[in-house]
């Protein structure tokens, strides 16, 4: 076998999720076992994902991993722990048209050629290894005839990136926490698939930032050693919002929704400035979009949009519906303009469709706006120029799939390299 | 007496003071009992501090208040409070040399002028009702010979201003939250005097703010109505952050002090942001400053600067003595210069010596101004004129005394009306 040129291949794509009900604390830091289950919901892949090609070849002489064009190291822990984790469970797999065979027990000769790209930019701060690790550990399943479900798969993803196994479904999707010390039984399970909730629009506004983040992986580990408020979260208040958010889910009771997303993101962050020293995430412009989404619920005596914020500035906001994310849009560049030289496709990414339904297709949509009248005061004036690079506007969307059409493929089928 | 045209004044002065163990929550709204013990660092009143002259006259035909020049309304509650309380404890006055007799029961019928006036402005948000309320009650006890000691005031003006209680010492001062329903045992005690601990040094930036700010009444009770983190706080971690902090400041024990002052100013905001809608006090600015004094508390190795934020964008940094107070203030200025257009010594008032020891008592002082070297990066660029509105320079201070300078009486001892 080893004098063989052959090169066997799998692309798949995964998407990004955004957690509703946060994760933000390990109790194992090598197994990345958190303190609390989480719930998300996964964003749609044809605006957010990770596509992933995955080679073996008897010609490679090491494992070697590409990521948005660029070669990275697989020395670190976490790609070694999802390699190995992958490889134990490795079947047989045989593709008598090219007449490759490889048995359970090559798996651990061969080496792996890895390339992976994010549709989105990775500075965007939009959970890029959460996608990232789940399309690594869903490709190499596919690749090596795996047989095992998504749940077991996830506890794999896991160990790369915590939040990377909830991106192993569609839908909605929880993260339970488990209780074992190897951690076998801390997986994401789909509480619905993306249709049972349609109506659903997200909206992200990605926000400019001056300052330097502090990355989720210190911060949750310094939030843990330092915040006196993170175990009290952890134990009394996310078990029962775990609960509360199942139903509104399983209810499609946007109410309850949005009120378990905001108040959770606020607690996620009000842990982070509890922290020693205190943790920053959100800025003047993330607090700005707080208010205006506030006003506007209470305005309408029922929510319309909740929010939520993961380790950055920039806000996902969850319309009700279509017809509210088109006034959504419309208040948020009333605040947040593009600067006079952008074009509003490049303002506006993901479904831009919705540019045309708010009446901002045109050049000088963007001037004409009106403001909210409920906001009007108390959130700054419209001279915000900047402050939002741009909007990406999507919805609930579908699980790890495999990409079949081989123009997709990010590795040429006969050398193995990047194309 | 009551054809008698006399008019009987005094005049008092009372400080401010800056919680570094914070008072958030009620747990009684009408009697202003708090869900947590507090300790505060009363400020310099050379330097911040509000006048207070009330006046009895028979000629009085209601009572009557101005604050800052301006006549109010003294119809609330909690004025009322106040008033009747002092009122109901009124001993017999007299004033031979005037030929004034004020007999105990008098008192029910007299009417009072009240004139207050604050040596820093109102709107920059340094807890004016603090002092505003502290010298009232002291002021009223003078005139009206009440024979209660500070801390049996400090529970008439706690119904004035929660924090007002603190107010009726200089030093140190501890605000009991007692247990008994009527309030009585909630006051404030002494921990230590100005002079304990008197090299500490006081640098207040007052931040500018587009942001209309919640008060911090209806603040709390949000906080206490909504916040699921909050009741944690006042059972479980204040209280031995109380125990703490007594040792750190009997011991002058900055790096303590330093510890507890941080971490329990970022949990109030924390308790704040878990508040639904969530409350923002702080601003970029205000992240921007904590971030400047941490990086150098770290590089120090041993904390130089304590911060803390009360209800509002403004930092009150703590330096352990003179020299880092100097070193501070120029770190300051680098980051957050004046306008071009500033004066010096009206951007750094009062105890505004410090600019010739750290060399900037000249034009073109700030100009040249190195940045700190461990702090170069990760707070943005110098460009951030205009953030700080201006920094007061203070030191711990006495508590409230008797003006017998009548020139500095706020009523006309003819009319009774303001001068």
């Amino acid at each position: 076998m080893a004098t063989e040129k052959w090169v066997f291949m799998v692309t798949a794509q995964t998407p990004t999720n955004i957690a509703v009900i946060k994760y933000w604390g390990k109790r194992d830091e090598v197994r990345i076992l958190p303190v609390n289950d989480s719930i998300s919901v996964t964003l749609d892949p044809d605006h957010l994902c990770t596509v992933t090609t995955v080679a073996v070849s008897p010609a490679f002489d090491r494992d070697r991993m590409w990521l948005n064009g660029k070669e990275i190291s697989l020395s670190g822990s976490r790609y070694q722990n999802c390699l190995r984790e992958i490889r134990s469970r490795a079947g047989d797999v045989e593709d008598k048209e090219k007449g490759i065979k490889i048995g359970k027990k090559d798996w651990e000769k061969l080496h792996l050629h890895i390339a992976s790209h994010n549709n989105f930019p990775t500075a965007a701060g939009l959970a890029s290894s959460a996608a990232g690790f789940a399309c690594l550990v869903f490709s190499l399943a596919k690749l090596m005839n795996v047989d095992e479900d998504p749940s077991h798969l996830s506890a794999i993803a896991r160990q790369g990136s915590g939040s990377a196994c909830r991106s192993l479904f569609g839908g909605f999707v929880k993260w339970e926490m488990g209780s074992k010390d190897d951690g076998s039984d801390s997986v994401a399970v789909q509480l619905a698939d993306e249709k049972h909730w349609d109506d659903l629009v997200i909206i992200i506004a990605v926000v400019s930032s001056q300052q330097k983040e502090t990355s989720s992986t210190s911060g949750m580990r310094e939030s843990v050693e330092t915040s006196l408020l993170l175990q009290h979260r952890a134990k009394e208040v996310v078990p029962k919002r775990i609960l509360q958010m199942e139903e509104a889910i399983k209810n499609r009771d946007f109410a309850s929704f949005t009120q378990l997303t905001c108040t959770d993101s606020n607690q996620f962050h009000a842990v982070c400035l509890d922290t020693s020293p205190p943790i920053f995430y959100m800025n003047d412009t993330s607090h700005r979009i707080i208010s205006l989404v506030e006003k506007w619920n209470r305005s309408e005596g029922t929510p319309q949009v909740a929010y939520t914020f993961d380790a950055g500035p920039n806000a996902v906001l969850i319309a009700r519906n279509r017809k509210v994310a088109v006034q959504l849009l419309q208040g948020l560049l009333y605040y947040f303009p593009p600067k006079s030289d952008t074009d509003m496709k490049s303002y506006v990414v993901g479904d831009n469709s919705i540019l045309k339904e708010a009446g901002l297709d045109g050049a000088s949509g963007v001037e004409n706006l009106q403001p909210p009248p409920e906001i009007k005061d108390n959130i700054g004036s419209q001279d915000q120029k900047g402050e939002v690079s741009y909007f990406i506007c999507t919805r609930p969307g579908k699980g790890p799939i495999v990409l079949h059409d081989q123009t997709q493929a990010l590795l040429d089928p006969e050398t193995g390299l990047p194309k």
